[in-house]
């Protein structure tokens, strides 16, 4: 009684190949802006780009591992899912070699088959495979020069966590020379522009991830809990898309929850039982073959809009597509934020829950009471994908400004989210209309109606292209759409 | 069009309350046991079990927060599911302190509401809450002496990972006398017997994880990957049984894989396309408000044994049931072990796969190649709980018996998996079929049939009575059963 796979599968979707050409390329990119960098700076095209990809982590004194991921400089430049790798490329020569561990042999009973050396040149698409207790004796073998061969170590600031990435350790590192400085600004501008293989994974983490929004749209019913919601997203991206990561905890906040911005982690676990009148916000977005997506829907648990949400919801909405209209190179994202602060603050205004001028209100920071987050972030191997602030760009001072990502101009092959958001959250709400300064804006009356809403996100993936941009998120948007899929329409219509 | 949860669902249960009176009775049981053993030692009542919880990991230099799971002392402890917390038992007064962190204003923008002491008093059940800043003065307040007060601090060997716990630390630690030695070993062994509160958590991680076990053989069809059965798996669990976290990653494995028996991590991840004929081994256990569950399924992707199938696994099922239908107080694991490995030869004897005297065959240790691992280990917060070697308690050295996580006798409160294997890993079939003492065991040509076979793991979780032993988990293990199920049977029969 073999069975077959004949039931209707609710994706249209399958886990494309990944080619290691993607990662063939980001090295050759690399070597491009590292070796232009040394001749800019007349150093000779020498030594080894090194770095050392992730080790596995046991839960504080157990053997509970967590399930690996790797480090995402490492997994750019070499794409390998294993623990415990080093890597290099070779300044002069352009070759590129990956360090595996030396297995146990009782490694092939417990965790699967000792791969020899050349398993991995060919899957990694590398010109060499040693092991790790080889490193330093191939780069001493492969460098050509008198002194200490040089290795270009990974060391920078993280402008989003504000730490430091570590550089890679190994014993014998003292036979060499290190430069902390060069490599690290050089590789997060490569990251900063994705290629078409990069995008092609990234559309697909984001293809996947809004077939899956749209399934959790249709499935969500008054009564659940939020974390049923996450299990649904997360059920349909790993079964139909392979997504085994995501590429952050899943918010799925109803009610009130939907002003906490980053809702959903171990302290505020998505446990509330949703009911019949509240909107949902539902950020979730699911990794492939590292590549991220970062997507926000907001939506009426019930499937139909009241006037206030609908209100709320056409504020960001206009927000979002307004900054997506205007989006080309050269534009200034912070620009871009205030374009969005300003279409929120001016559907307020109309609907009478603010008052006065616009404007001034824009000069008294009014909008980061409403959306204290930044416009967006740049998006790729990590969520906040680095490169936000290189050297020299400072960060605004701001209210809402500050908590931006990056201030940086578009350019062509970025991915950059668009998530504007309209919040009531008493914590910024209250110090605002009391102050001498703002109070004259809040009808108080009308804004005590969204006391307990929570608010409105709404978050797609854009890549800047030559002269324009593209939606790389495909959700229902638009409030019709939005309830018809929730009634059982088609999507797309 | 307010919609309701009005469609079958696939599941029965509903995750139950969890009363914090389990985290109450446990401090209580360790009061006690600390009690007696500071009095049978002459040392004065006096002084405080001193515990820091685990801290949110970030990813590398990242923003990337791991989702956070508590330290499994701290859970036991205190039940305390967020980061950052200290805990603390007055050894004198018995009185338990938290000590949670004093969260920034602008949690409430981005994490959410900032919780009063007071909520967290009653949330947890402890007589008192401070904020982590006060550790030292509060302490120092409560303390009835003259000297510095005493901290016993958790310090000591974990006999699975062969790490150390980490004693907590503190600004102002050095303003307190500490103990490294007491409390580890007391506070381990309370873990060893569980409560009836604890036994109701591993119950329901056991049901809901044996649903979705039978679920996954009712879903699965010849030509989907190995990881969709992990989907199927996370997604009933977290969605009926609100299991967030799993006990340990998914091991999916079929076919050959299913020899390899830590199968599924980050460097063999689930990612075959199995075909008819195939076995699939499915090890699988969710977690429950910290308590977990362990199961492993072993069945045909097609629903339907083939007669070497049929011969392997009833080999297995039968030791299976025969180490549990003598499990009772007192029994010696290591006996167990042999038991279940004299049972699998002796299965294979018959078959004629293996020819010879089983007692000879026990004594050449020739379970060993067929079982490699050992037959079961404590299960509770962690999937390997701790104390399986107390101190004096030694390892057996014996090739499959030093694979044992305990060689302990079997005491009433335990709860342990039963999970005997039997697999096809050439990496010790070879040198066994070669060696002069055991290659006349073998017969090579009906060996050769079960190359490429895998393997065969049957689990169950097993709680030791005070006479006799009760299986927790409910998963179809005959054969009948087992393709009944698969055909669309019900469940219970």
């Amino acid at each position: 009684m073999a069975k077959d796979a004949s039931s209707p599968s609710p994706s249209s979707l399958v886990p494309p190949t990944v080619p290691m050409e993607l990662h063939v390329k980001n090295r050759e990119k690399l070597l491009r802006a590292l070796r232009q960098h040394l001749s800019d700076s007349s150093r000779p095209l020498r030594g080894f780009v090194f770095l050392q990809g992730g080790e596995e982590q046991l839960r504080h004194d157990t053997d509970h591992i967590e399930l690996f991921r790797q480090e995402s400089y490492f997994a750019y430049l070499f794409g390998a899912t294993e623990p415990g790798f080093f890597g290099a490329i070779d300044v002069m020569t352009g070759n590129s070699l990956l360090f595996a561990p030396r297995l146990p042999a009782d490694y092939a009973v417990w965790l699967g088959e000792i791969k020899p050396v050349s398993f991995f040149q060919e899957k990694y698409k590398v010109n060499m495979v040693f092991y790790t207790d080889e490193i330093t004796q191939v780069l001493h073998q492969h460098y050509r020069g008198e002194e200490k061969p040089l290795l270009f170590l990974l060391h920078g600031l993280n402008t989003d966590s504000h730490k430091f990435a570590e550089p890679a350790k190994f014993e014998g590192i003292a036979n060499f020379e290190s430069d902390l400085n060069t490599l690290h600004p050089i590789l997060t501008e490569c990251r900063v522009l994705k290629s078409d293989l990069e995008l092609a994974l990234i559309q697909f983490a984001n293809d996947i991830s809004s077939e899956a929004h749209v399934q959790v749209m249709r499935n969500i019913r008054v009564g659940m809990k939020e974390y049923q919601l996450e299990s649904m997203f997360l059920h349909h991206t790993y079964m139909y898309g392979g997504c085994r990561h995501c590429s952050y905890t899943c918010i799925c906040a109803t009610g009130g929850n939907s002003a906490v911005l980053h809702y959903g982690h171990a302290a505020a676990p998505n446990d509330r039982t949703f009911e019949d009148g509240d909107m949902a916000l539902l950020d979730m977005g699911a990794e492939f073959s590292f590549y991220g997506s970062d997507i926000t829907c907001s939506f009426p648990v019930n499937g139909k809009f009241t006037s206030d949400q609908r209100l709320v919801y056409n504020a960001v909405l206009a927000a979002h597509d307004a900054v997506i209209s205007v989006m080309k190179p050269g534009v200034n994202w912070v620009d871009m934020h205030k374009l969005a602060e300003k279409t929120i603050l001016d559907s307020l205004q109309k609907a009478r829950i603010l008052v006065g001028d616009v404007n001034e209100m824009m000069i008294e920071r009014l909008g980061a009471v409403f959306m204290p987050h930044g416009l967006g972030h740049l998006l790729g191997i990590d969520t906040h994908d680095p490169g936000g602030y290189p050297k020299g760009l400072e960060r605004p001072k701001e209210p809402g400004l500050s908590s931006l990502r990056t201030a940086r101009e578009l350019l062509e092959g970025m991915v950059i989210t668009v998530e504007p958001g309209c919040y009531f959250i008493d914590a910024l709400l209250e110090p605002a209309m009391e102050s001498s300064k703002t109070a004259k804006f809040f009808n108080h009356e009308a804004v005590a109606r969204f006391r307990g809403f929570g608010g409105v996100r709404i978050e797609s993936d854009v890549y800047v292209t030559a002269s324009s941009c593209i939606n790389m998120t495909k959700v229902p948007r638009q409030e019709s759409e939005i309830e018809a899929v929730m009634a059982g329409g088609r999507w797309p219509i």
